[in-house]
């Protein structure tokens, strides 16, 4: 399919269109990532602040088959934000569509425009005491249609799902510009096919999202957090069932972490306090929001007696105050800007059966050791299955110095997580980082059906071109 | 699209490629459903004991262009699992794959085939100490595969959701015969479409599940069940909110009942015991499952204080033995028994926001009540905010007396169902009986969206023809 660039002639058809309010510069802020690998372009960037508005738009673009990038917060991790190549886009921002459109405590419900940042979602459920447990380090700029878009992740995946578990209802527009107003608040309605979870995690390639119904929660009448220390990954998957057989879905996040992410922030950080003493080879951060007539700290130590008996933790701290939660959540939320700083040579964002990532962590670092001299921060969110692991030069080297190993780390890895049942994505998406990762490691079968729905909902292929599959 | 008849010629092809012990006689148990509403027919019938099979079936179909209807355990209530007209169809029952492909409680994980009975899946579950929580009336008969296509509900839903949201993973063979490997047991795996939710609800037009990637939870430490008397349907929500306020997601059912529905069963089943000496108005049967260190008859000991405190409950019981467990979820579980002895003159399985659903309530009976005079008993899932809403004869009158009101009944219900921004059809899902609603009330972009991709992944239409949308 032949797509046209969003020419000047193209433009002035918008503005027609669309109120003068609408069209924005196409600032470095829109054509950027951040990871820096691409250079996105604009043939016009368009910010409209309500759905039929949305919809010219992406009628105009399907008319005139231009490429049509719909824009979030611009936090994604796998460049489905830009569009680097081919005709000249049109981007379309969702910036001015924030509004919360209703909010329904006794329902836990909640219906935003998919503009709204994510931080914002957290403080407006708060105003109701309820939380919107969806929670990523990119909260106070990423914005709720692009969480869905990409199906986000995060801390609390464990207790509460992913952003497609946490959505009941969607309000999009579609790839010929019809608008669905599928914003229902229900919990059951079998009533046709799934198209919210068909667009939910298609990154913008199957349509835009206007606005969502988002499930809330009660507040945990008590919440805790610990931090243990434990033999080795093995024995942090047996404290998590026996955390889950005291608190069953109490446990709302259980994150892995490694000596070497203590080490990094050492050196990149070291203002941030350290829990322990002597920096353990594996440990982890229990957090539990129990119901009342429990006592968080006092089910965390009952916990963590019986983990001492059973061989599984030989040490460990429970927060005695909000200021301790606060600071052991730090050190898991702050290794990522470590690494950052520290500059990786690869960095995987995978997942695996949970019985397998023991053994996937001793053959990883035996696959990796093969290829060279490497320091390997392996943590994540355990809970899940879903491990980021990443590889850094030894001292003195930089990531530079590696730029010929990298192909082949990318590869072994993900050939072991694959043979092991793994995913390759687990919670940043393909975009256009992993569309090679989905045809090595996709189905052919599901590769077959995505592109036969991707050639029967958006026949031109205008949206999102070369996000996810390749563009045809 | 024309389809051609499994002819003996058709058949004699598949001889030559499946085993003999594939093949089944068409016997009444494959051609009728529950309700008795359509006739089934079949050019053939038969069991592949292997998903190999399975795809061999699926592309002589395809090949052929014959009609194939996916065959569970033939509970379905809305007609998805026959073909009462146009060619003979190829039924493609599961009922041979009925295996256990691996447990891993360490995962909370079962792989199963999706011939498995769901009740063999719950005890499966139970001999590694963990639960596998949907559960239906038919939980005895009907198959996983069937109850992942349509998307199963009950009285679960509340707290562990519905069939789709325990799912981690498919196998699935796809109009065209490819085998779909997707048996995943990942919770978190952003690698391209959701195909498993497309496939999960989409009632076999779009192929056919099996095998499946189950989530199991740990079993509740405690588990409590309470029936108590409330106001109305208002005090009903309320009730629940506080509930949730103490328990969290404690809270595993949470159901509405009506006078009507006690009366019907002293009448037709006067052996099953009943809670109350007066039969109140409204009441609620509450099932809770807490974790360790919570006594579940005292925590609902405690909401029921409240609860009276705030004027919301007026009368109440609680368990206090499993044996009272289990006498009073048979009320509940009896009602729909006992309906079905009365007869009603239209059922519905609807949904709504919960907080329309007093109004609706109200507003269902006087809408009926312009139609004439009739019972109903209304009861349902309240926590899901599904409501089964049957409507019955006055006494001395019966089913039959109604015809010519039935389809003005549905019409008013449903309108008022749809204005209210609830689904006409809350778990059923479907099948044949709903393909009118689904297109008035159906939104007509998400219509033609589901159009264009039955028409991608099944363009000679030969999957479960009729179904879901009407047959082109």
């Amino acid at each position: 399919m032949t797509l046209n660039s969003a020419t000047p002639a193209f433009v002035d058809h918008l503005r027609a269109e669309l109120p003068a309010a609408a069209f924005r510069e196409a600032s470095p802020a829109y054509l950027e990532e951040p990871r820096g690998r691409w250079q996105g372009r604009a043939g016009v960037v368009v910010a409209p602040d309500c759905t039929a508005d949305v919809a010219k738009v992406v009628r105009a673009a399907s008319e005139a088959a231009v490429p049509l990038v719909p824009y979030g917060g611009g936090t994604g991790l796998v460049g489905g934000q830009l569009c680097p190549e081919g005709a000249l886009p049109v981007i379309l921002s969702l910036e001015r569509m924030r509004a919360v459109r209703g909010i329904f405590p006794e329902e836990n419900v909640m219906v935003v425009e998919a503009g709204m940042i994510l931080q914002d979602i957290h403080e407006a459920a708060a105003r109701v005491d309820r939380i919107f447990p969806l929670s990523i380090a990119a909260k106070g700029s990423a914005r709720i249609g692009g969480n869905l878009a990409t199906n986000a992740g995060g801390v609390n995946v464990l207790r509460y799902g992913n952003a497609r578990d946490l959505c009941l209802g969607l309000e999009a527009v579609l790839p010929d510009g019809q608008i669905w107003q599928g914003l229902k608040r229900l919990r059951k309605d079998n009533t046709g096919y799934d198209l919210r979870n068909l667009l939910i995690g298609s990154e913008g390639t199957l349509g835009v999202i206007t606005a969502a119904a988002l499930k809330l929660y009660p507040r945990p009448a008590g919440e805790g957090t610990a931090v243990m220390v434990v033999r080795d990954p093995r024995a942090a998957l047996d404290l998590l069932a026996l955390a889950r057989d005291h608190m069953g879905e109490g446990v709302s996040a259980f994150e892995l972490m490694h000596r070497q992410g203590l080490e990094f922030l050492a050196q990149e950080l070291p203002d941030i306090r350290q829990p322990f003493e002597e920096r353990p080879e594996w440990f982890v951060l229990i957090e539990v929001g129990l119901a009342r007539g429990l006592d968080p700290a006092g089910a965390l130590e009952t916990l963590f007696g019986e983990a001492m008996e059973a061989g599984l933790v030989s040490d460990g701290m429970i927060a005695q105050s909000e200021a301790q939660r606060q600071a052991f959540r730090e050190v898991r939320e702050q290794i990522p800007e470590a690494n950052r700083r520290v500059g990786s040579v690869s960095s995987h964002d995978i997942s695996l059966p949970m019985g397998a990532i023991p053994e996937f962590v001793e053959k990883g670092r035996e696959a990796i050791a093969v290829l060279g001299a490497f320091r390997i921060n392996c943590f994540g969110h355990l809970g899940d299955g879903n491990l980021h692991y990443n590889i850094f030069p030894m001292p003195g080297k930089t990531r530079a110095d590696h730029d010929a190993e990298r192909d082949l780390i990318k590869r072994a890895l993900h050939d072991l997580v694959d043979e092991m049942g793994g995913s390759v994505s687990a919670e940043h998406g393909i975009g256009r980082l992993k569309v090679d990762d989905l045809e090595r490691y996709g189905d052919p079968a599901k590769l077959s059906a995505m592109r036969a729905i991707k050639a029967a909902l958006d026949p031109k292929g205008i949206m999102n071109p070369g996000a996810v599959l390749r563009a045809v």
